[in-house]
């Protein structure tokens, strides 16, 4: 009579916890996102009942109803995997559905997973904190809806480390654009890796005032700083910036 | 002939992906650091030679050191497994091991792990984002040495969302008194997270003008921001902060 929000990393099965893979392997229900990858779904036990939840653009499920939903499972299953891509408390709404379980009483545990924030920049051979180049990185979300308001992106340009934007593909001129604006060079190295493993990765790179016009597709992160010149896979520097 | 760096997660063993819990129970080597957990290590092949080259306060086996050691082993074992306290790139120094072996021409191959700095405030139940609370979060160390420079503290308070801050304990007073210079209200919410699993945690919360003054022991990761209000464990808001 346990709710587990697990992450599920990147989309590698290999890249899943050892604990989120026994989960899966005695669920009862697997309560999955679209996002979450085919071949993690099939780590779950024959038995177990797959919903698929997935909030997909114009359709989908709304948060509220996942919720009551998780809430009506796990008062009626031993082992209920609500499962979602990355980390649960990356952008993944894991606090809402843990506070819903907690005031209907229903038990509910975390299990962290690899946040694709950070496996996709690593994919590209690209480390978030490097010595001497950036001792600190921000996490953004590029998408206003999620969290309301616009950032501040004057501020954000001069906290320096790196800045590693979410769900910011089909806004990324506008967002380059307020970075310089706020300080930032336009010759900042950017990075902008699609990658679900550490094998496939697709890896853009050029300057901030290049970003605008890049062709990129989402989903991405975008990596915005010194260390976005760094390949550190093929022991590179790309471009000199700053 | 491959070095792999891996990442070991915050402590527990269950939080080791597939891959690293594979890696190590075929690795020849383990070369690791002082915080790789003693549970992690009996995952590795019983023939394997274990070797800590763990930093600690006053001796230590340096930087370079490690990364010429891990060039000899790669040249002479079949996998050899560096094995890092959370995720190599979020402050491991990965990056510069990485940089090293592709300079001397030796396989390497980056296996993400669970950072601490997220896997903590989820052991807390705090969530570093959630919805109309915070839609950023930014990591920084608060140790001097490691990034060189001092951060833009002022601009830290201005950027808003989650501030997270690592190796911070030592100088919390400094930290604290310059984030409220810098515009943050004294009344912002504080959780000091100390956690190397999710079942076990020390959790102490209070206001950033009380962080100085706080009894708190390294390592923890420090959350600042109002979702440090939440423990969305036991569904509390334990405070009201902003």
């Amino acid at each position: 009579m346990t709710v587990f929000l697990v992450g599920a990393g990147p989309g590698d099965p290999d890249l899943l916890t050892v604990r989120a893979a026994r989960l899966l392997a005695t669920a009862d229900v697997v309560v999955h996102d679209a996002l979450v990858d085919e071949q993690v779904l099939q780590l779950a036990a024959p038995g177990a009942e797959l919903i698929d939840v997935g909030k997909r653009p114009g359709r989908g499920v709304s948060q509220e109803l996942i919720s009551t939903l998780l809430v009506q499972l796990g008062r009626r299953h031993e082992t209920v995997v609500r499962l979602k891509g990355g980390d649960p408390f990356v952008f993944g709404r894991g606090g809402e559905e843990a506070l819903t379980l907690a005031a209907a009483g229903v038990a509910c545990e975390v299990v962290p997973g690899i946040s694709s924030v950070l496996a996709a920049p690593a994919a590209a051979g690209v480390p978030v904190t490097h010595r001497g180049v950036a001792a600190s990185f921000t996490v953004v979300t590029g998408h206003r809806a999620h969290g309301g308001d616009e950032p501040d992106w004057s501020a954000l340009a001069r906290a320096g480390g790196t800045l590693l934007v979410v769900m910011g593909v089909a806004r990324r001129r506008f967002i380059a654009d307020a970075l310089i604006a706020g300080g930032l060079a336009a010759s900042t190295s950017v990075a902008v890796s699609r990658s679900a493993t550490t094998a496939t990765v697709e890896v853009w790179r050029g300057r901030l005032d290049e970003l605008g016009a890049a062709a990129i597709e989402s989903p991405a992160v975008i990596v915005i700083g010194a260390v976005a010149a760094l390949d550190v896979h093929a022991g590179r520097i790309h471009a000199v910036a700053h």
